[in-house]
């Protein structure tokens, strides 16, 4: 099977479906406006140029919720979108949040220092969504939903999102359909914690790679061994396969003790916009 | 239809089933520890009951989290409730990290401020979840879920929730049933916003009512008509409807746009201990 291939979308069809798909989500729910965090890394700017596109650029605001040690290349790639597309911009820095918190736990990790910037950023996201009647565009692609490299309750927190369903490599291949400038499709992927982080050094493996691995396992519903005999190696096979399994919480609402005859979660279940 | 006698729980079974739960739902995912957020109220308190004994109260982080502005009171009683429990606890204040955004902006709505304080104790909450090693367990009942009377991604927030299937009413007879303090039980509900400020203030009626109204829509799934017929105002039918719909996004996850054969959200579902 030539993965690559099957990975390669029809990228005028997949442009038009999901700028159809965020305007009627964001409609159906008596909605016009969105917002969005936008880092200046490929994914929230793909996500910034589809809300302006579906919506219009009057309809979308961007917010540049940088933190102390973020990274100036960032806010200048974030500021690169908001002029190509037009959309309206806002800054936050969230700094002086985040430090009354980190500085009460000096030996605080760097996952944990993580997580509670990815959420102070959802704070003032969705403070916004209120303040400015829109709804919150997610920006978590396929890739990260399915490692779990995001944070819950965090840059995992969206009404809808466009890229859920798109792997890493395919958010890149719609970037440059789009045009968005090739030095942030070109860009090491970073969660810009701290200065030369990456993805790819934290997770120990390529988005290239994982990608087709992942496509197999769940696209193609691939058994591990199966996934060894296509060519991959055994331990990656194993690694990605406990990823998957471990993050499946992320992936679901919190459960709840059932004692009635109908319950959230349950069996108490409409889409969202039920009897509207 | 007596109402009130189909609402009455056989406590005795309803006790064991909660913590049957617990207990089961925390060490499934390989854990035994918990932790919750305690405001002194008789929801947390509940959990925190029920926690305590499904998993020893050695097991058992309370995490209280006031801010400037609220009572001493609410404090008073969470720390009895960690008395009587036996369960360790830590005081985390929260108003260093919510004062710099809500003076950021000095027109902020009471609704928008009590939506960032609820979301900064998340972050606290699920930050020692992870110091802890700890599931969080929830403390939203079935009255404020169905009413969406709650902060998606703050108080709504959980692993695992013992209460999310109980009515208001039906959460004060379990607390009394496990011999919560009378003055948990009978005080009035409240966020806590501000000096004076109750749930059945802001809603605009009684939990006693619209716990029963509920229990006829959602439980006995009778139309608005019915609930009418039933004895029902027809305007506070019609409220409680609105409320019931316009929230369900509040119980639902992010929509994602479907592109491949498969996708998180419909049809990549899995249990969270899937494969474990």
């Amino acid at each position: 099977m030539d993965i690559a291939a099957r990975l390669t979308l029809n990228s005028d069809v997949t442009r038009h479906v999901l700028m159809a798909f965020l305007k009627h989500e964001i409609e159906r729910f008596g909605f016009r406006k969105a917002v969005l965090g936008l880092s200046g890394g490929v994914d929230s700017s793909l996500s910034c140029f589809l809300a302006a596109e579906a919506l219009g650029p009057e309809n979308v605001l961007a917010l540049l919720m940088p933190y102390r040690t973020s990274s100036p290349e960032s806010t200048e790639h974030a500021l690169q979108v908001v002029n190509i597309t037009g959309v309206s911009h806002k800054t936050v820095e969230i700094t002086p949040m985040v430090e009354p918190y980190l500085e009460s736990d000096p030996q605080m990790s760097d996952v944990r220092r993580g997580n509670v910037m990815a959420r102070m950023r959802m704070i003032v996201l969705y403070d916004h969504s209120t303040l400015w009647d829109g709804l919150v565009v997610g920006t978590s692609n396929k890739t990260e939903l399915l490692l779990g490299y995001g944070t819950l309750f965090g840059d995992m927190a969206s009404a809808v999102n466009p890229l859920g369903d798109l792997y890493k490599t395919q958010v890149r291949q719609m970037a440059r359909a789009l045009a968005i400038p090739e030095a942030i499709v070109q860009k090491a992927p970073s969660a810009d914690l701290w200065a030369g982080q990456t993805d790819e050094g934290e997770l120990g493996f390529t988005y290239a790679d994982v990608d087709k691995l992942l496509y197999l396992l769940v696209d193609e519903r691939f058994s591990p061994d199966e996934a060894i005999a296509a060519g991959f190696d055994n331990k990656f096979v194993a690694t990605v396969g406990r990823r998957l399994r471990a993050s499946q919480f992320k992936r679901a609402l919190p459960i709840i003790a059932k004692v009635s005859r109908r319950d959230v979660g349950h069996d108490f279940l409409y889409p969202r916009d039920w009897g509207t």
